[in-house]
């Protein structure tokens, strides 16, 4: 019932070619389609789904919206009015207008970032098919990601003007669409200000993020792996191919999670991320964490924020 | 809504004193508490209710029951409708039933194990706590495993006389508990014999699994590990303590899990297990293997059952 | 001075073209040479020098001979003089002798394996090259793995008769090659039978070993790979494979390296090896493994050998 | 014959108290010995003499010394010749002077370093003996590093001037001490200065280390972990303990292995270190770095190196 998972994100490339090669070839996503616009379509090995990830020329990076997948066609309904009781504004597209999905909702988040909603997909399967299927398939590519894991935003967040999107976002995701707040990062003198939200809707710690900024915009989307080893395979593909990093292989404090953090030819930052995590439940606790050990929550290791952390990144309209 | 995970499940041991020292000094559980009976209640370090592992000192190795927890105390009114409207008896016993927990619903499966479901437990917190926790705790003992994961019940089979509890179980799960099947084994000539079952409520590839046999048993029940590294650690340690195992690090086909099993001082069998799995979801097909690829399907590096790991097992009730 | 590391196995197969399915798709070795006799060669992608696997076809399986490389052409003069002086046969062949290689000597151990020690083969190099070379290269197939990395000999032992020709062989290999003594399995009721020896000339744990039994014969050749995760790979294409797997991953309490047993198609025996070791040292004292831990000693977790590890192996002449 | 491997480096500490906290609860050394004039004596639980590690109390942090092991006393007169015949001044102090040692050669090498060479050293044992041995002992502390590795010692580099430290200690080392060149990273505008060298005795990819820069310095020493798993533990437990990490985990393009730096309370650089590397042998070619890839030299992932790494440093004498 209600939202599953993340289904998708439109992410704008400044050079369709350069970036093919990235997501194909460094991060080893598979191509599923092209459309006449010349957008193209690519789904990690491990997904049954169309596709993840729609990548779209334009001349500015960032992301165009992100869509969550539901569970039913009749959810559909059940969300819109839901939205609409919370008073946001809400559409219902025709199939189609999500590429190889049914009709879909289509809200702006209280933060202003774009967002669907939709309950089918045209289906493709795994790699390994449904049959005594392999653990992971012949002929992966670079990295060879499993899935598109989640997205982080970046939200307006000015507390001297009360402007809180990252709190409004969690509001909203939480009332109306279901998700559990799992973490978050608390600033302010009295830690009173939600700097941070991290939220799920599987049993894993996060299915988006929202991070408080000067701005709304695109942090990153994360591709998921098995584990630690996974991540320094991958990181060694990038440095095979010259990819620039952001992070080197690190924990999270926040997820627990392994991660590793670089740009795409765009400047659009991707993360590896091996869930070393926990399993995440309606009764478990919200973890929180303070804004002076901030560094700790997103890098465990170093304690320490690079200021590109939270400084660079791509628009998020 | 519903069924969220396992809870705990009643271990019968021949020796409490060698049992203890199994699970909190090898297997690295905490001790939670102790009663006049003489049970004793233990947690892994990631768990934040009361107890997973309940230990009943008896002349017989096996288990007494499982309990499975649930969202909300209403969640147990609206499932006791539904499994009396399914035809199974059930009773709703007062709190402190189950030690430490709410009232609760209590039934006999189909296959004939005595299940519990609860909404209530003693609540205890992680040993990392939830303000800017390490992503481990100092001081955790032998393999230091994260929480109990699920359990895997041997359900008579005997397709001659129609006999399968394992479908009759699935059924049961699925239409009134909420499961989902993820994966299952297809026997007999035209693969329509479920041999074995696979169910999630979690976003995990399982949180009980039914497997067939000649006698209702417990196969084993199973402690989770971040990964492959986590997984040789506990083998040192299990090789250290000279336990017996009975398969050695690998890579289950079914879940694509890392496993290694071995069995407590008793003989109840014990699982440490590294989800290098997959995200399980309402719309994800159902994963089917046939019975000729059974040996891959549970152990997928030899492709061999070995003959213990379907014949040794305790007792399931 | 003197011999540096184990140079090739010549091995024999059943059946080349499943041998070289098995060693180029499913190892991942590289092809170096084929001759006019029908002889195949192959290299480690990590290894420098022409090739370390020669594989002739055969009508039974084994190997004929293994050669090892000495650090300059004069060493072979003089080891000609020790190995002379010490009492055994031992012949100088020309080039081109050993395919590929410079003058050789030809010799049997004690233990009646045929040995051949050279100073010179063609020289390819590392498929990543020596300037700025990536860690690995790209287009691996199957396990990668980096080079072959010693071979377990079984040598005639039988204390009743006084036969030892695991003694013997350490006796040879120590006194004349100059290999270290780093680990030995002692038999017999004082523990005074050297029933399994492990010798090194680098200083990792062992570059040759001997296992007494019944017959003379190869037990297994070794192939190198970094650590556990590879291994885990490594098993994960072999179940792909379906390649016959003796020993799934687990420890060895000698030289305490991550391991894993299967057969090539013609029956002999390999292993994938990571070496979560130890730097052996001239200093260091010998470990000794009494007969009683002999389980431990090979199989660390489970303590116990499998009937086949020591009774199913291929020729050794 | 000569040289075996590093023996110990004498470490100069601000803060005995803070170093010992970090040297034995952090990285997991075990306490051997503290004499009357306050220096501690630490060993790795791999290795079998008395220490690796010798810290003296100072105002300003640093090294004193380092010092090698060689095979045999008979080494000493046969070094001391080579030595003196090289044109450098050497002593032979007698036993003791080097705590718990016997007679030692003393000597700076060509950049200005103090090293000694030694042949006996008071033999303690490995923490888990030599019959019948675990892999690793129980009861490890903080990281449970092995063993002292290496160390990498700045020397002066000023081409213009035509002075070069590295070129004259790599000189040094591998004439007369019989190191042999694994790796190297060439400078200018031909790239006939060599700007860093890696050497090596065992058949590691290195033992020591030389790498220019405007002063005498140690840029750190190294701590051996089994695996890229065991460098997460590492970085967790620094994290747990809010050590000042200089570079979270990543791998080198030299040497291949997997790294992570990090400060004593001092300001003496550490790291720990798993050999994800090659076996390295006389008959190697040298691999050769170019300026221009200096970034991936060092740091394979990121291709660029942090500006503290090569600026941020301790005394060398």
């Amino acid at each position: 019932m209600g939202v599953m998972r993340i289904g998708h994100i439109n992410l704008r490339v400044l050079d369709m070619v350069a970036a093919r090669k990235h997501y194909e070839e460094i991060l080893g996503l598979m191509p599923a389609a092209e459309d006449d616009k010349g957008n193209v379509y690519l789904k990690g090995w491990d997904e049954w789904d169309k596709y993840s990830i729609m990548l779209s020329a334009s001349d500015r990076a960032g992301m165009n919206h992100v869509a969550y997948k539901v569970e039913s066609d009749g959810d559909l309904d059940e969300l819109k009015s839901r939205i609409i009781e919370y008073g946001l504004d809400v559409e219902m597209v025709p199939p189609g207008t999500l590429p190889f999905c049914g009709r879909a909702l289509r809200f702006w988040m209280p933060s202003g970032h774009l967002m669907y909603l939709y309950a089918e997909k045209e289906f493709v399967g795994k790699a390994v098919g449904v049959n005594n299927p392999d653990p992971w398939p012949d002929g992966l590519k670079g990295a060879g990601v499993h899935w598109l894991d989640h997205c982080l935003l970046i939200c307006e967040l000015d507390p001297p003007s009360g402007i809180n999107k990252v709190a409004d976002n969690t509001r909203f995701f939480t009332e109306v669409l279901g998700f559990r707040l799992t973490e978050q990062i608390m600033a302010g003198p009295d830690h009173t200000v939600q700097a941070a939200a991290f939220l799920a809707r599987t049993t894993t710690p996060h299915d988006i993020a929202f991070v408080g900024g000067p701005t709304l915009g695109l942090h990153h989307c994360s591709f998921f792996l098995d584990e630690w080893a996974d991540v320094l395979k991958a990181a060694d593909v990038l440095g095979k191919n010259k990819v620039k990093i952001d992070v080197t292989p690190q924990r999270h404090g926040i997820t627990r999670g392994a991660t590793s953090y670089f740009f795409d030819p765009s400047g659009n930052r991707n993360e590896t991320f091996a869930g070393l995590g926990y399993l995440s439940q309606p009764d478990m606790p919200v973890i929180t964490w303070t804004e002076e050990e901030i560094g700790s929550a997103i890098f465990f290791h170093t304690g320490e924020l690079n200021p590109a952390f939270t400084t660079v990144y791509t628009e998020g309209v």
